[in-house]
């Protein structure tokens, strides 16, 4: 196998082959970066006499299509794919620039690790660990590229899924674009606030920003090369919005009774609920509800090891768990989702351990 | 004291200040509320003779008000205070319908204490450990109704901070209610997408759109209630997707490449960071960044106990934890957030106890 881009994935995805036992080899534009992967362990500088079953490009997404073009054309029995987060562009401009037999050794992927930052210093064989791996065969892509791909994924420790470019472009966009939008919007609305009304900030703005921390240069391309998908749900957004301000203008004017106000805001709320409801559970399976506990937790070194031990010991499973920030005490409150019958055991015996605990 | 509306905050409030040894009577519009209160431990029936130092309204938002002007009246000796989440509303109606010594006594709060469910039966006594209690006095508010409040505050266990009412509605606005519609707006776009979509959501919108999950009928009357200064926060995002829309369209048709499309976008995700990067830290101080390590581990019961035992043993504060779920594979990513000097003996510790760990 060889990559090309020995940035933070092309690393990772080398470091985590080369740990399954595959041997890989790795190219560069800039030959620091890849001998910095290869002292990494990630793989061996490509020789020229190369002749690889598959070619992973890992460049950044503006040069990605010209890459997978150019390697398909210089090693025309191997099959190629790239591993970019918008697929239907990279796809037309293969499938644009190709013949249709070499188009047939093309398949777009997206391993969906996201990491906050980027380079091969940063690289980990075990980024891929649990996380989806789409895998996009275009209409002429034969089954033998998509099944050299899939063997990758499962390898990286990855898990392989297959759809269309069209198909993974409107779900990223629904599920990781549009939100990514938002959740800058909102944080955006705090940089003008007075620091004391910051001091107000709870679990749900902490939640709801906690993406906006994101690189611009990371995620301007990616909007603008999924913006066909992106486009449709701001423009419901936009729209959902006057109808918003329209209520906000009645409430202000004739207050809480003036017709319609109640209405438009009660749906806006209950529209998101049900959206919210339908993200799947743990392990992709289908929304599940769990029963969440709090613990008020004293803030040092050792409690939440002394918490979780005394969870383990119990024998009950965390389904998930935050932190809750307290302004001003030296505690927090940690909160504990469970299946629902393992609730009301744990609260008690968290209680005779002498856990102040509650149910939110 | 006494305690008018044995709702979920009324009758937690009586359970926290009973607890504290303060002696609480409890008054509903509903006898059964009212008596499921005092056998809950919640404080006594209000007796016909009480004269209290202290009322609390603990009715819900659209008769706080009045109930406020109502308690003035009936205890010309006492202070009063509601505990609504928005301020500038209830200050009106009681400064419009009362005299000025009566308004003397009267001080708007906001305990932080927010809640998925409501009832007394829901009730409990730490729902205000380590949370923000706002005391909101108006420009007559006699200084001795700020104390009085701030003393049942620090009993409950809360941590008060006092402003105006406008500066709370302000703040509350930014940190609470416009990053509320953003979320319930970004779930929203879930309600249409095809299941096998949703299959790709990640932590990203998890985060995004946990407090979407929301009660309807809780938040349409706080919206309202707080339309002027949640408006021009929202006619800011209104605008700015327009911009957006506009980088998107030109994106769309012109490529990358169309002028001011990168600006826009990247502009955008700039702007959240910025606003993001302003929410202060653990404990009210300045915003610290920690961290984070991230922790494969296991799903099953007492790997979470096993992991946070083994940290506690090596003395290492958590400053924080999420759990990343996993599609389809039997294992989650705990990412632990400490201090900068406290990661890499952490994650040397874990591997030789032989977990996998790496850096986000």
């Amino acid at each position: 196998m060889l990559i090309i881009g020995t940035g933070l994935l092309g690393t990772s995805l080398g470091l985590s082959l080369t740990d399954a036992g595959y041997p890989v080899s790795l190219r560069d534009i800039s030959p620091a970066a890849a001998h910095l992967a290869q002292d990494l362990g990630a793989g061996q500088i490509a020789a020229a006499s190369l002749v690889p079953d598959l070619v992973v490009v890992a460049t950044p997404p503006d040069s990605a299509g010209q890459q997978v073009v150019a390697a398909l054309h210089e090693f025309p029995d191997a099959m190629v794919t790239d591993v970019t987060s918008v697929k239907g562009a990279v796809e037309r401009d293969v499938l644009s620039a190709v013949s249709h037999d070499d188009a047939a050794r093309f398949v777009g992927s997206h391993p969906m690790a996201g990491r906050e930052r980027s380079g091969a210093a940063a690289a980990d064989k075990d980024i891929f660990a649990g996380r989806t791996w789409v895998i996009c065969p275009s209409p002429v892509t034969r089954g033998a590229a998509v099944e050299l791909v899939r063997e990758v994924a499962v390898a990286s420790g990855a898990v392989p899924r297959v759809m269309t470019a069209s198909e993974h472009d409107k779900a990223v966009a629904a599920v990781s674009h549009v939100p990514q939008v938002l959740a800058s919007l909102t944080a955006a609305q705090l940089g003008d606030l007075p620091a004391e009304a910051l001091t107000l900030s709870g679990q749900g703005v902490r939640d709801v920003t906690r993406i906006a921390a994101s690189d611009p240069m990371m995620w301007a391309p990616i909007l603008a090369a999924n913006a066909a998908a992106v486009r449709p749900h701001l423009e419901g957004v936009h729209q959902q919005l006057e109808e918003i301000l329209a209520a906000l203008d009645a409430a202000e004017q004739e207050g809480l009774d003036a017709a319609g106000v109640m209405g438009t805001l009660a749906q806006l709320i209950e529209s998101g609920r049900t959206g919210q409801a339908r993200i799947p559970g743990k392990h992709g399976g289908a929304p599940r509800r769990y029963t969440e506990v709090l613990v008020v937790t004293p803030d040092r070194p050792g409690e939440l090891g002394r918490l979780f031990a005394e969870i383990g010991r119990a024998g009950v499973n965390i389904e998930d768990v935050r932190i809750e920030h307290s302004a001003g005490a030296k505690m927090g409150i940690t909160g504990l989702f469970v299946q629902p019958r393992a609730a009301a055991p744990l609260m008690k015996h968290l209680e005779e351990l002498g856990w102040k605990v509650m149910l939110p």
